[in-house]
């Protein structure tokens, strides 16, 4: 499983991704599944994945070949002219691949399945964040949904309900991405620090940034103990179910 | 979809479960998903069921007709004389009536399938919680493992997870199980309010306090909108992340 987040708010974009694969319980390795591509002052592309890394990473790969030859295979994301154009050629790369290992396997395509996000911006246009399906055709966020989850999305889903606020800084935007990781690691065995993050400031057009959440990272940390008190104070801030004054007394 | 969570706590046993069924996003309706039985004094047994509702109707009507015709169609669960044996009875009625389901229709018996949560306490014994698989099998609830939750769990799950304590209070239960359902029913449409509750008291061998909260209840309200201050309260207390300090930088 996966875990990965990407968000718009006025500052920019911000996404984070967990680094667990796993082939059975008993198979699980790291794997980065954020890609950061840039030309500096011209475009800013970051693509998260999940589902099958075979797939992801043979997206990833022939999106970097048609990049290191541009004349010969266009387009490609480095060439592409909006945002909506990067996003078409990330979802029928993704559709092609997933048609292609179907075709030479036995199996039903669904598990050579993957999601992908790419969010960026490009000379022009705003920044912009896309949610692809292995189908091909793909989302935008908005306004009204600025953010997307891919992979195990449940656990930490509702402290990013209550609590994004597009003036979120970054600062406040990874600890709330934070805390939403932990709810989920702390669930769902299949989705597993380290944590890589991307910081996009809007208009800089160029990657900003990026580091990787250890475990035993000393914030991480504090926050994770943090975290568990805190939500017990503020369960407690509440007043208990008043039984006497309740319906079925 | 369904949502319902068996809570054991050192006062008693505490469950609670949605109303919502349905067959497509289209077709929905409200059932009690909640059934409380009970000889004041000797035993008390309460049932929660998430799945295919002809299936956990029909469990729930076989049960009730043995109880009705005790020397005819022995056992029932009025007359078993422990909640392992309850639970025994309850897995293989869910068993038969799935399998017949599946044996009568073209189907896979997936379609059939339901799992249930049985708590509840026999005179000699303690109270006891147990988790009901359609394949005929269960576990048990422990100190490790106190509670278990059925249907739609993972969005409610983390506040369970950070704020169980053995030692709530009925009133406390209830508001930790009210914020757990309200997230739930936040995220996903196919879990819906009103809300059944039963507050079983340890070694009273009677049922409990029961009732209904619908989504207009004032201490719902008060608490859905509180909980929201609170948790962007509690991640404003956390100190957001110090870009300078952290890895990557």
């Amino acid at each position: 499983m996966t875990y990965c987040v990407g968000m718009m708010i006025n500052r920019g974009l911000v996404f984070m991704s967990d680094t667990r694969t796993n082939a059975g319980l008993d198979n699980i390795s790291t794997f980065r599944k954020m890609k950061v591509w840039d030309r500096p002052g011209e475009r800013m592309l970051t693509l998260l994945s999940a589902g099958n890394l075979a797939t992801t990473q043979a997206v990833v790969s022939e999106l970097e070949e048609r990049m290191k030859a541009p004349e010969e295979r266009e387009p490609s994301l480095l060439a592409v002219p909006s945002m909506y154009q990067a996003a078409r050629l990330v979802a029928t790369t993704l559709k092609d691949v997933i048609d292609r290992h179907a075709r030479a396997g036995q199996e039903a395509d669904s598990a050579f399945r993957a999601t992908i996000l790419l969010g960026g911006q490009i000379e022009g246009g705003p920044p912009r964040l896309f949610l692809i399906y292995p189908e091909g055709n793909f989302i935008e966020a908005g306004e009204d949904t600025p953010y997307f989850q891919i992979g195990e999305m449940k656990y930490g889903r509702p402290i990013l309900v209550r609590a994004y606020d597009p003036a979120l800084s970054f600062e406040e935007a990874m600890k709330l991405l934070l805390v939403s990781f932990d709810s989920t690691i702390r669930a769902n065995l299949t989705v597993g620090a380290p944590f890589d993050y991307h910081l996009y400031e809007a208009d800089s057009l160029t990657a900003g940034r990026q580091g990787r959440i250890e475990l035993d990272d000393p914030y991480f940390r504090k926050l994770t103990d943090g975290w568990s008190d805190a939500l017990k104070q503020a369960l407690e801030q509440l007043p208990p179910y008043d039984l006497d004054a309740a319906p079925g007394a």
